[in-house]
């Protein structure tokens, strides 16, 4: 219930903040009742026995890096987790279909919108740990640490694809966004072998650190990071804070854009 | 193999593009090989039945509908897909965790990226179709709908959040965008009743039209609408045809940029 709790204790500061201090006709157009009714269920269940084992984050990693030049992003990360968990966890995991997430690669079937590296990781943390809230945090952690980390950072036990120098820090999960700043720095074109050696080993980036995540809550001592929503708190849509990558120095502010179109 | 033979077709035609004319040059830093090695499975088996049969579209959208106040926009596509064949063809429908893909919410976890509506429908499509390039044309459609097509289309039996005015075409399968346009048109904040209403309504005519394309491949006759990866190919990059969007006047072109930073 910690989003609820959240956007509780947010929201009446950002009505204010939205309504440009008209806080009763804020209060009376921005209605949290939708979230609120949204958490009806935090907790979900099914038979099927997707059941979770420590995992060797180095092996998760290397088996993504392997897989990616098969699969491509969004089934190598879910390859490297589930072809780990088959051996360690058994279950259903040994029916899983692998292949079927392929259609997330380059941000949607190459759209360029989301990663697919993290909707990969996420429907195995779906899957594992059966509570809304805490695969809610989880994904959320996981889009800060891709968003804000220097990737790729894992290093293959034998380069598959081609050498390559750099790391980027994407600022957002945005594929299109992630690719083309590294691109940049590295010189090269989409089609090219170090680009897919940069996607290969940015995959097995966030299965490792998607299994570092889900080791610890298999402790019970998984804590989230960040506060989930926050962004959409904060600027007043879902959002990232990479504004001004799109938006130059135009970027627009919800209250000025609300209070302007509601005169 | 469509998308494979596309690639080949084009990207001759391409290496002189993004070379700049350096044929040879560009051959050598261009390469089809990790794109090839990934098409190594087209179809995959799993044991698990699940099975399709012709669904009811309308139902289907109404169902995702009313969901979405409950469940947002990637699991209710997933409802609404789910309950349907829940009834029309049990099997491992039944014990479907419906609620392990909120996180695709809000463009993941409400980071504003890809909208969860194509990615809900993706799991059903990816567990149904079991094979690649289906899935990948489908959702391919699915983008292509949801990015040039005036959305919301879907009326519901009855209005569980508040009227709205306005459909707008989103040009792109990003959330932020999408709704930042909506939202403009209508003049609303995110957080109204009236903007939930309509990302309940647009997940409802996302599900309807998976459902749609879904009904046609059970007959046998479903052929994309649109040739995967296109843009890729096109624009030298995992992207969409609305880079003005982002980019104002100055949209890099991938071979002024790779040929710049070459020299």
């Amino acid at each position: 219930m910690e989003t609820e709790k959240l956007l509780d204790e947010k929201l009446s500061r950002r009505n204010l903040l939205i309504s440009g201090g008209k806080a009763a006709a804020g209060a009376a157009i921005l209605s949290v009742a939708g979230l609120k009714a949204a958490k009806t269920a935090d907790a979900y269940e099914f038979a099927s026995a997707y059941k979770y084992a420590k995992l060797d984050t180095k092996e998760v990693g290397q088996i993504t890096y392997e897989n990616y030049f098969n699969r491509w992003c969004t089934s190598s990360v879910v390859a490297g987790l589930v072809e780990s968990l088959k051996k360690k966890a058994g279950g259903a995991w040994k029916d899983f279909p692998i292949d079927a997430y392929r259609w997330g690669h380059g941000g949607l079937a190459g759209w360029g919108a989301l990663c697919g590296t993290m909707p990969g990781a996420g429907v195995v943390i779906g899957l594992v740990t059966k509570d809304t809230d805490t695969a809610e945090a989880m994904v959320n952690d996981l889009a800060f640490y891709y968003a804000y980390t220097e990737l790729p950072d894992f290093t293959p036990a034998k380069v598959l694809g081609a050498d390559i120098k750099h790391m980027t820090v994407a600022g957002t999960p945005v594929c299109h966004i992630s690719v083309g700043k590294w691109m940049r720095a590295e010189g090269v074109a989409f089609l090219a072998k170090e680009r897919a050696e940069r996607c290969a080993r940015l995959s097995a980036d966030v299965a490792m650190e998607a299994a570092r995540m889900l080791n610890v809550w298999s402790e019970g001592s998984y804590k989230p990071k960040h506060k989930p929503l926050y962004n959409v708190l904060a600027n007043g849509i879902t959002s990232q804070n990479n504004c001004r990558d799109c938006h130059g120095e135009y970027t627009p502010s919800p209250s000025k854009t609300y209070d302007t179109l509601n005169k």
